[in-house]
């Protein structure tokens, strides 16, 4: 087929582990719109009772939700010790308590051997630390590029096994763009090209090359990472470099947590579920520029860590951030803002 | 009394329209806890029924809900068209007609000519317009920095008549420093020093002049005019210039509003107040970028808001918002965010 230009936007898929069983019926993994049909669809017709994740970074944390709404007994089988480590351990054990919370169980620990047919359920699952039942398993364990076309016509490829595009989208061939979770994004805090696949960050892109396409220079800023999810009552939500990350990129990282009230402390106790929100900042020592940013708690989560996000996007520095304006009134913030707070007592360790 | 520095603090009153009986009593303004605890017993004792509040800024919205909370009737009188006039008159209409829906009278174009003592009720306001009774009045007509003592002894005083001060809130005199509803604040958006008497200003205005006095430099950024205020059902939020305002400072605005779901469309629906957001943003034509920003809705404003404050402080161009990298999550914003979408054709207009 002829053509001026080409748009690749060939996704990315689900992470398999490669154990046998894998593809038995009752399997799926949590991608496409298609896995959501396929998913409802066998929920329905088996009656099904109980569900295995295996996986614990925010697509688990966000299925367990969708399954405990179904009433389904659901267990999180994980190799680690805590969920969602992209958080700091101490997030992480707020996250656990949630899913404990929400009678999830957590399985820490423990890796998937095979899965069989079962007696009891459908299935069972074999870990290297015994055998458990379920009627549906999830695949939770991330996504990879689909980047096996632009290999077999030489396309450049990246480190991260993604796409190489410059700031426009396009690929090592004038003719090709790319966009979406095949290809790798600019990260403006590492200075690197990562795999990042998002949503919004998909949006972007599309947006970026249809407009360089069709004859308009529109850069492509990149990202600062930023991304969240909601799980139960739990908003959760990070931006940046972890401390590994900052290492690995040079910088010094200085790290800090402080727990603070979503809203005036005055008013913090009439909410629902008046848990402390806890932000952690990571901060350059030879700079004083913001790196990172974690968050977890039950309100106005999401807003910090988007407060923060600009922040980095601009590489403010921890003074800066310390003393930003920010809209006050008690029922959004107290008139220091826990991100004012975190910043100025993360200034004073640098 | 020998000091070797002081701080000013005098704070600001409110402003009194100067009409006859408006000392009398029950008629109060809104400035301090003193004037609160007032109100608080005047209307237990007098099982005050109803209420007037003269202006319609944010204190009187503010105040006209904890009336309606304490089930007072309530009316609002005003000289101009529309409530909040601060915010454009599209969203004004929006917080109108929250007002009617929360069984506030608003009477537009009137001003206070007197208030007497009543007959049906304990207190009757006279206007332009004509009488009306109530049993408690609220001054709510803004408020006026308390700048007599800096006077008296020489300080420099700004030509918003608040005290003169520097980045490290020194007055003109090196040894007295000042802070919160007295003095002024830099403006970064304008470059103006301005009077913003804000409970958050105040706090950062302290603790950089603590600082100072205590012998660490720390310069105080200035503000970019980020404010909110939650009436009944709405947020409603600004930050940075109005297009007037930018006109004055020697810009060339250009303002666009777009309304948008304060969260990801098919969720919006299940919101309990599933109205629109609006978000007006206005820019500079020569230089790109944006010079100030309100929102009003039921949902997540105040956190757009926050967003756009630090864009602001960061001096971004509007190509910049349009693509910045936020947390998303379909419980928090669309894959575009509004801010993103309010940007990027606000370019387009430049």
């Amino acid at each position: 087929m002829p053509y001026d230009y080409l748009v690749m936007g060939t996704g990315g898929h689900a992470f398999l582990p490669g154990i046998p069983g894998q593809d038995l019926e009752g399997v799926f993994t949590l991608k496409n719109l298609t896995d959501a049909i396929k998913i409802k669809r066998y929920i329905n017709e088996k009656q099904c009772r109980k569900a295995i994740i295996l996986g614990a970074g925010f697509i688990a944390m966000e299925m367990s939700e969708a399954m405990r709404r179904h009433d389904i007994e659901t267990t999180i089988v994980y190799r680690g010790e805590l969920p969602a480590r992209k958080w700091d351990p101490e997030f992480s054990k707020v996250i656990l308590e949630e899913l404990n919370n929400n009678q999830v169980t957590f399985v820490p620990h423990t890796k998937p051997v095979a899965i069989e047919k079962g007696t009891n359920s459908l299935l069972r699952l074999v870990t290297d630390n015994g055998e458990m039942d379920a009627d549906i398993i999830f695949m939770a364990l991330g996504v990879r590029p689909n980047a096996r076309l632009a290999k077999e016509i030489g396309l450049q490829i990246g480190e991260t096994r993604a796409i190489h595009v410059d700031s426009s989208q396009r690929t090592s061939r004038e003719e090709i763009w790319s966009v979406g979770d095949c290809c790798e994004v600019y990260h403006r805090v590492s200075g690197k090209w990562v795999y990042m696949p998002l949503g919004d960050v998909s949006n972007r892109q599309g947006r970026i090359a249809g407009q360089n396409i069709s004859g308009h220079t529109v850069i492509f800023p990149g990202v600062v990472g930023a991304q969240s999810f909601k799980m139960f009552n739990l908003e959760v939500a990070t931006t940046g470099l972890d401390e590994k990350a900052a290492t690995r990129n040079g910088f010094e990282p200085v790290a800090n947590i402080i727990w603070g009230n979503p809203i005036a402390a005055s008013l913090a106790k009439s909410l629902p579920d008046p848990r402390k929100l806890g932000i952690k900042l990571i901060g350059d020592r030879s700079t004083g520029k913001l790196l990172g940013a974690q968050a977890v708690g039950t309100e106005n989560v999401v807003s910090r860590i988007n407060v923060l996000s600009v922040a980095l996007w601009s590489e403010l520095t921890l003074d800066d951030i310390g003393y930003i304006d920010l809209a006050y009134s008690p029922y959004f913030s107290g008139a220091w803002d826990p991100v004012q707070t975190a910043a100025q007592i993360l200034r004073r360790k640098l």
